[in-house]
């Protein structure tokens, strides 16, 4: 399994990913799921990965075109004219790569499927968010729904549901992301240390700062930590039952 | 879907479930998914369902004997020795249930799986708390894992693992409870209102308070409502990322 999450804010785009990935509960390995392309100035692209790892590899290799030479790669994802097609390339790059792998040679327990979160901005265009399905087909971030969550999405979505604001700094969406993935991270094997964290300034058209987080990062530790106390403390705030 | 749980204390259990069934998303019923058994200063059991709505009613049902005629019931359910009999009738009245089910007639998309969790005290012994599977087997409660959830759980996880604690009265249990299943409630619509709630407090023998909380119960309105601001001063009082 996996958990990923993309957070559109007022100020732009943040984004956090988990780096676990298993087969079975005895085969756990470390594999990075957010990749970046950046031409600075152009458009910077940001995708996180869920599922089969063999598939969003591959779509990631399409994507950067490890076909050829290295000096005759112009990746197809750097030359779209918009997020939205940029979002459209990746969902039929994503439904080729799955529908291979299932009608070709033996059949596995373990299904295909991916999706993928996408964000970033296109020079002349706005700061967009797309949730990608293995079909290939792809939805929006709005208002009404400012953020997406790919993989083990359950554990960690009350408490974006409830503290999420637009308004936001990046320093306090880091928060709330640590927490949603802590929650996750204390329920759920399958999503483990270490995170990987990246953010995009809305219309500065460059690589925002990025971050690994593991067991050690004072920072994770301190609101890790710290969460347990401050929700014992807000469930002590409100009042008990008060017919029994 | 459903959410039940069924929390150990040291005072006794407090039971929790929602009412909510659905076949598809456009067939939803108001189902009670809590029964009890009580003979005073013997035994009482509380069984909290999930699952395939036939095969529940069909258990419990044939545990309540109605096939029989009404002056000649004798269930079997208030009959058994101890808790551990107790819970292993109503794991192989399931299994039975299921089998007869599955062997029979046409197919069915759904499945015809449930589970369920039984809490209560028989005389001379101590009050337990079992989770029953489908396959007829079943788990008890210990004092490193002290509740059971059945159904929709993910969402409502993280608060019980951060907030409970076995020294609870039960009004804070209530409270604890409520969280749960308002983070529930507003992730999944499968998961419904109203509420029931039970308690049993353990060594009475005799059936403790019962209650049914509504959308407008009003404690049942000042905690979700609370929650959030509660929510957003636990999460206000940890320190912001510190280096972006």
């Amino acid at each position: 399994m996996t958990y990923c999450v993309g957070l559109r804010l007022d100020k732009g785009l943040v984004f956090m990913s988990d780096t676990r990935t298993n087969a079975g509960i005895d085969n756990v390995s470390v594999f990075r799921k957010m990749y970046r392309w950046v031409r600075p100035g152009d458009r910077v692209l940001t995708l996180l990965a869920a599922g089969n790892l063999a598939t969003t590899q591959a779509v990631v290799g399409m994507l950067e075109e490890h076909s050829k030479a290295a000096d005759e790669r112009a990746p197809s994802i750097l030359q779209m004219p918009s997020m939205f097609q940029t979002a459209k390339l990746i969902g039929e790059t994503l439904k080729e790569v799955i529908s291979d792998s299932a009608k070709n040679g033996p059949e596995s327990e373990a299904t295909f499927g991916a999706s993928f979160i996408l964000g970033g901005q296109i020079k002349g265009g706005a700061t967009r968010l797309f949730q990608i399905y293995p079909e290939g087909n792809f939805i929006e971030a709005t208002a009404d729904t400012p953020f997406f969550q790919i993989g083990e999405h359950k554990y960690g979505k009350p408490i974006l549901l409830r503290a999420y604001d637009p308004a936001m700094s990046f320093a306090e969406a880091t928060k709330l992301l640590l927490l949603s993935f802590d929650s996750t991270l204390k329920a759920n094997l399958s999503v483990g240390l270490p995170l990987d964290l990246q953010f995009y300034e809305d219309g500065s058209l460059k690589a925002g700062a990025e971050f690994r987080i593991d067991q050690n990062d004072p920072y994770y530790r301190a609101i890790s930590d710290g969460w347990s106390d401050a929700l014992k403390a807000a469930f002590a705030s409100l009042p008990d039952f008060d017919r029994v």
